[in-house]
């Protein structure tokens, strides 16, 4: 494989949200390195999401309104790294608990992906919490409307055929959970 | 299911790229329509991916720089979908035969997913594509650089578990190839 790497003569924000940054990079390919191209980046944080496993082997989902696709969607807990959280491990116990009021003696990272590594440089790191009971209410953010549902393990690789969950990085964290339980 | 989808009152696009748009929308929760909260949302066009897969049982990838991490992925052939393109399926064919020089007689889609709902619109279909042959030299756009590499169809769920392949959409489309396996 020819390592193909491009140099960065120039890089400035174009535009800031609370949850991204817009950044134009200039670049130059390695084989013309005389001529300028402009690319655009998504900054964020790194993600995490969590598939929370009860004792009596059922999934906790949420469904929620989302913002991107203006409509419901079924997923796993999840969310953005904070500046507090001292690892992603903690991150995804956080958000779990926000998101769900369930908490979970361990927590066990199964696998991690780039959601899109043409247009941003973030990870997204995934987590299987084994015997995960319900502690407490939900405490979710101002602007979330969840509702939690659970599904026992074996439903779930037929929502995933039937289409009933198309987050990209759900399905490769429920990937990355079935590999695990498979050589486990 | 409680219901919640959140009211518009505003859209606007605050940023334009080549690939994307970022777009404002002033929105309104259900429990309190008279409170408003921005959201953004990257405006883009449907993606495809493709799996080539050839009559000897080898799995045509591609590896090349991508500036969002910029660093090397591995990943199947796929792309946007142009406005000249007639359908996803046409799209990925075309995809193919420019990053890979391959064609084939038959592509199956075997999936689609949300790249993220949070954020984007968008969606990303997968495609399987049988009998994948070398038809001629690949046709990259002018700032791509492509090597194309096979690997042996056995040798794909190493590939991931080991964390060769990183992009999210290429581990939904490579899950959704193996769902379709082992139902037909």
């Amino acid at each position: 494989m020819t390592k193909r790497f491009w140099a960065t003569s120039g890089r400035d924000i174009v535009f800031e949200t609370p949850v991204l940054s817009l950044r134009r990079d200039r670049k130059h390919r390695p084989s013309a390195p005389h001529t300028a191209h402009d690319f655009f980046v998504i900054e964020s944080v790194d993600w995490v999401n969590v598939i929370p496993l009860t004792d009596d082997d059922e999934v906790v989902f949420i469904e929620h309104y989302r913002h991107g696709t203006d409509g419901m969607s079924l997923e796993v807990p999840g969310g953005m790294i904070d500046p507090e959280d001292a690892s992603p491990m903690v991150a995804a116990a956080r958000e779990m608990r926000e998101e769900t009021g369930y908490a979970a003696n361990e927590l066990i990272e199964i696998g991690s992906v780039h959601p899109n590594p043409a247009l941003q440089e973030n990870r997204c790191f995934s987590f299987l919490a084994k015997g995960a009971r319900l502690v407490g209410e939900p405490r979710p953010d101002d602007t979330e409307d969840i509702d939690v549902v659970r599904y026992p393990r074996r439903e779930v690789p037929r929502l995933l055929r039937e289409g009933r969950i198309t987050h990209a990085l759900v399905v490769a964290a429920l990937w990355w959970w079935f590999q695990y339980e498979e050589l486990s």
